[in-house]
């Protein structure tokens, strides 16, 4: 029986959702959750990877129950061996052939940054303080170039093994939230190492006018070095991933 | 030369704004700030008292400065010696007769509350958490019921000292915030102990479906023990404090 979960984390103490030899990563967690209910180890496997410090408010999973175990009662009895920073907010049962990796047709990341010239105890490491005003107007306008599909070689960090590049991105908008928040919501099918955050490092350092080149230019160079810096992990946020069905 | 500050600070870890012989107070806090930046110890006043675990997102208090220095820069200044938690937004110059505390002429207080079955990492001890659904219909009418110039002693704590306890609540009302949260955020010309925490923590007991009384008999009964739970600090936020010319 095949269960997908959906978790909210804090990302700010973990070294992200993958297991690794340093750090407590939220995979590790979720697994250890498992093993205090059923008593033995279950396989759990995440949508995708995340830099430490990433956060995520719908990151989906899939798991196999070694024993039978009503889906519906899964949250709460998981959440009783989690720690507070990690929740399972849902959870239900998916065909046999369900992967949350690979079934997933796209995701939508936000990236909230905290606009104003003082920043907020609120915020601290779960979003972006810029302090300088950005250029709503420039903010905007360059996250509309991102859409369509396109080689984002430009926007992956650098290092990166992967060799196909195109993506296609659906929807990249800019829009005010609470207090003096600024979020940057882009959807694609997929996405490059680091690309959302250097799609907001580019928005940001274009809205503060300490970037030369605009949007369509950087992405028609295939050359990182014409991007902005990289935004730090904190302001990401892993919102939705989409499945068909689901 | 008196400024007034407004300060915005997460009290988790405060055991309120005023000095205490147990814990660290937001004023020692900043009292600690101005003795660096100054070197000598400076007065600060504070708009009111606020307890343990409640948090300000425009707290003002005033100080007189030893020495001349310029409003505009104080923020920086003082947050460069401030904790994270607590943050200086705004400095101003204001005449020798204004006192944070007895020129204001009201307040406006929000109580967050975190609405789903489950509760989430980023909502923890800043709302509070109400597993089962609230019943909006009857959270919204109950929350006008608090409007107009009304003896208030049956949402005050029991063994407060106050005789006068006729306050006039200008606006209260209940609106939904992003995701799960609810908000009831409520202005008078001044509230007495623990009011706007037993005021939520009725709503919350009304929308339930738990306490049998209605405010407004609550009111007319003058009895603490009629109205609902004090609701939990961590969902208290100090919103606006309202001066005249400020």
């Amino acid at each position: 029986m095949r269960v997908a979960l959906t978790l909210i984390f804090d990302g700010t103490h973990f070294c992200g959702w993958q297991a690794q030899k340093n750090g407590q990563s939220v995979q590790e967690t979720v697994c250890g959750a498992f093993f205090k209910l059923f008593g033995q180890r279950v396989a759990v496997t995440g949508c995708s990877r995340t830099d430490s410090g990433v956060h995520a408010l719908a990151y989906v999973c899939h798991a196999d129950l070694p024993t039978p175990f009503e889906a519906g009662r899964l949250p709460v009895a998981l959440n009783f061996h989690l720690p507070a920073s990690v929740r399972v907010k849902d959870a239900r049962v998916v065909s046999d052939d369900f992967h949350a990796r690979y079934s997933a047709q796209g995701k939508t990341y936000r990236y909230l940054i905290y606009n104003a010239p003082h920043f907020s105890p609120f915020y601290e490491k779960r979003a972006f303080w810029v302090s300088q005003p950005l250029d709503w107007g420039t903010m905007t306008e360059e996250a509309s170039a991102f859409v369509g599909k396109k080689d984002f070689v430009s926007f992956m960090a650098s290092g990166s093994s992967i060799t196909d590049t195109v993506r296609e991105v659906t929807s990249a908008r800019v829009f005010p939230a609470e207090d003096a928040l600024c979020c940057f919501e882009v959807t694609a099918d997929g996405f490059l190492y680091n690309q959302v955050r250097i799609m907001a490092g580019t928005l940001i350092d274009r809205a503060l006018g300490r970037l030369g080149d605009a949007v369509h230019t950087i992405l028609e160079a295939k050359d990182r070095n014409l991007a902005g810096a990289t935004a730090p992990a904190c302001g990401l946020y892993l919102y939705r991933v989409h499945y068909k069905d689901f």
